[in-house]
C-alpha cells in the first residue's frame, strides 16, 4: 500500500459570507488548495467533499461546475462534526487502494444556512438526527461535571481553556476572531451549561477549508519540499451498546480512535508535538486531554493551570484558536484541523508557530457518533 | 491490492413501510446480508451507509443502535440515485486498501418521509439541490426524444422496454409489483412528460439492501462456495462544462464510465450474460443500451424489438424488473442491483435466471451527477 502525503491544504478565513452559495464557499478552498500544490482540478482524479447542511445535494459535483468538470468520480460525505474529517479519510483510502494518484478533498459549511443557524435555505437536520441544538451543550456540560466530580476540576479551570485558545486565535489570521479574553469575561458571560459559558461555547461560522493527498510515487514526481505524511487515519463510532444516542460517551469513542491511531502510526503520545483537537465546548478540550493520552487521568486540570498545553508549552492544543474562537463550520472542520497542523510542520505558522513541530495530531468528534483522528509527519 | 469478494447479499422485498424508521429499514438488509454471509456483525471492520432522505442524520451509526454498537468506522455517503453504489464502492475501496478485510456496505431509502415522497419526518432536498422532482421526467423525455431524432426510435419501442420490466418482475418475489402490463396499458396510461407515460417511469417505494464485502483472504478463509468477485468498480461525475446541471447529460457520464469500467474489468459488452441498468424512465433504458456498448449507436430500439434484453435473449437486462416494476428507492438502488446480479452468478434466481451466466453488470446515474458501475464475477 502507497503511502499518502499532503502536498496541498489551505482554508478560508472562516466568517459569515451569506451571499455565498455553499459550492461556491467549497471552491473557493479548493483552489486554494491546488494553488497550494502547483496543481490544477485537470490533475485531479477524484474529489471527496464533506458537507452536512446540503448532504443530500451534491455539493461536491456543485463545486466542480465552479472549478471545473472533468469528469472524475465524486463522494459526498457525511458524519455529523466529523464530516470534513470522514472525507479526508475517503480520500487517503482512496490513494491507499492504488485507485488514484491524485485526490481533492473539500470540507465546507455555511451555518446560517439550514443547519444550527436556523435560517436561509439548506435542508437543515432531520428531526430524527441527531443534532438537535439543545442537546450538544448538555452532553458536554455533564461530561465535564463527571469530571469534575471524578477529579476535582473547577471552572475556572474550565474557563482557562476558552482564555487560552482565545489567546492563540490572535495570532491566527484565519481565525474568525482575534480578541483576548480574560478570565474573568469568560466566565462572567451568559451561562449556557454549566460549566460552559457562551465563550466557551463553540463559534458558530461559515467556512471551507481543502487538502490535495497525492501517493508516494506522486509526491516523488513533485519533489517533496512541502509535503506532509499521513501517518495515521482513524474513524471510529461508539462501542457501547447500553445507551441512548442523545447522550453518546465522548470519552469512549474517542479513547478507541486514540489507541487505533497510535498503533496504525507507531508512534505515542510523548511523540506529538501539537494537537488540533474537537473544543466544541471547553469542557470538552479538558477531557480530550486525557483521552487522547496527552496526560494520565485526572491530571487535565493541571495541564491547563500549568500551560503545559499552551504555545510554548509541552504540547500545544489548538495553536488555530480552536473551535472556540477560530469557528466551527462543522463540515470545514476536520480539514481545517489538517491545515493547522500542515501548516506548522511545514513551519509556515509565523507567530503562532509551534518551534520544531514534527509530528501533530487532528482529532474531531461528531455526535451520532463518530470520531475521527488523524496524525501526520512532516517530511523535508 | 487485494482482490475483493462479495460474501453475502440481500433485500427486502420493496414496499412502503411507512411504521419503520429509516435506520429499521436499513437493519433488516443489513441482517440478512449478514446471515447470507455466514457472518455477524462482530465480524465486520466497517460499515459503508448509502442514504438520501436522511443524509446529515448518522443513518449508518443509527443502523449499529439496531443491530450492535462495535466501535467501527462507519461512513454515511450520498451521491443522488448513485447513493447506494456509492456506499459499495467505498466499501471495496476500503478493503483494497488493505486497511479492512470485512466490511459491511448498506443502502436505505424510505420515500415516503421527505424527498420525491414530500410527507411525514426526513429532511428532503436542498431547495439548492439538483433533484426537484419536476426536473427528472423532462430531462429524460428530452434525452429520449434527442434518440428518436436521430435514430427514429418509436414511442412504441419506448414503451415496450416497460411490458419487458414488468414481465421480469413477475418472476422476482422481491420486485414491488408482480403484474403484466400489456403494450396497450403502458402506451394508454397517464402521460407524464412525452414519450414516459406513468408505466414508463420509475416506482417510489422504500427499500433496503446490504453487501457483505471481504478481502481475498478472508474470503479463502470462509470458503468460496457462493462468492462473487468484483472486477470493476468505477464511478464518474458529469464530463463536460458548457451545460448547467439542471438538464445533465445523462449519455455522458454513462459512456465515460463504462469505458473505464471494461478496461478496469478486462473484459468487453460481448462478455456481459446480464445488466441491471438505471431504467428510471423507458427512454433512458433504451439510451443505455448504446451508452454501455450492448449493442452500435442505432440500434437500441432494435434490441427492444428483437428480445434481445428480455430474460433468454441475447443479454437480458433488469431481469428484476427494474426500477419501472422492482421500484426505486434511492439510496437503496444501487446494492439492490449487485443483489439481482449476484443472486444470477450464484444460480439462485430460479424462474427468472439468466442460465450460465458468469459476468454481470451493474448501472446508476445520479443526477447532479454521479455514474457508478460494477462488473461481477462468478467464483465457483
Amino acid at each position: 500500500m502507497s503511502d499518502v502525503y499532503i502536498v496541498g491544504v489551505d482554508m478560508i478565513k472562516f466568517g459569515r459570507f451569506p451571499e455565498k452559495t455553499v459550492p461556491q464557499l467549497g471552491a473557493k478552498a479548493a483552489l486554494m488548495a491546488l494553488d497550494d500544490a502547483g496543481l490544477k482540478i485537470q490533475d485531479m482524479q477524484a474529489l471527496y467533499c464533506g458537507n452536512l447542511g446540503q448532504a443530500n445535494a451534491m455539493v461536491g459535483q456543485r463545486i466542480l461546475q465552479e472549478i471545473g468538470q472533468t469528469g472524475i468520480s465524486v463522494v459526498n460525505c457525511a458524519n455529523a462534526c466529523a464530516t470534513g474529517a470522514t472525507a479526508f479519510r475517503e480520500a487517503w483510502m482512496s490513494i491507499k487502494a492504488g485507485v488514484f494518484d491524485c485526490v481533492l478533498a473539500v470540507g465546507v459549511e455555511q451555518m446560517g444556512r439550514g443547519l444550527l443557524g436556523g435560517g436561509g435555505g439548506g435542508s437543515g437536520i432531520s428531526k430524527e438526527g441527531l443534532l438537535g441544538s439543545g442537546t450538544m451543550p448538555a452532553v458536554f456540560a455533564e461530561a465535564g461535571m463527571e469530571h469534575a466530580r471524578n477529579h476535582g476540576t473547577t471552572f475556572e479551570q474550565f474557563a482557562k481553556v476558552s482564555v487560552k485558545n482565545h489567546h492563540h486565535s490572535t495570532m491566527n489570521p484565519k481565525a474568525m476572531y482575534q480578541i483576548e479574553t480574560p478570565l474573568e469575561t469568560v466566565m462572567n458571560s451568559e451561562m449556557i451549561s454549566y460549566p460552559n459559558t457562551k465563550l466557551m461555547c463553540s463559534v458558530n461560522v461559515d467556512g471551507s477549508a481543502a487538502a490535495v493527498l497525492v501517493s508516494e510515487k506522486k509526491a516523488k514526481e513533485l519533489g517533496m519540499g512541502r509535503a506532509v505524511k499521513v501517518l495515521a487515519s482513524v474513524l471510529t463510532s461508539d462501542p457501547y451498546t447500553d445507551r441512548d444516542l442523545t447522550m453518546p460517551d465522548v470519552n469512549a469513542v474517542t479513547r478507541l480512535a486514540a489507541k487505533q491511531a497510535y498503533e496504525m502510526a507507531g508512534v505515542g503520545p510523548e511523540d506529538i508535538n501539537l494537537v488540533e483537537l474537537h473544543d466544541c465546548f471547553a469542557t470538552a478540550e479538558i477531557l480530550h486531554y486525557e483521552n487522547l493520552g496527552l496526560c494520565k487521568d485526572g491530571e487535565a486540570g493541571r495541564m491547563i493551570d500549568d500551560g503545559d498545553v499552551a504555545l510554548g508549552g509541552r504540547i500545544p492544543v489548538n495553536v488555530s484558536g480552536g473551535l472556540l474562537s477560530k469557528g466551527h463550520p462543522l463540515g470545514a472542520t476536520g480539514i481545517a484541523n489538517i491545515y493547522e497542523v500542515s501548516t506548522h510542520l511545514r513551519g509556515e505558522a509565523d507567530k503562532r508557530q509551534v518551534e520544531g513541530a514534527k509530528i501533530g495530531m487532528t482529532h474531531v468528534i461528531g455526535l451520532g457518533s463518530a470520531c475521527a483522528i488523524h496524525i501526520l509527519e512532516k517530511v523535508a
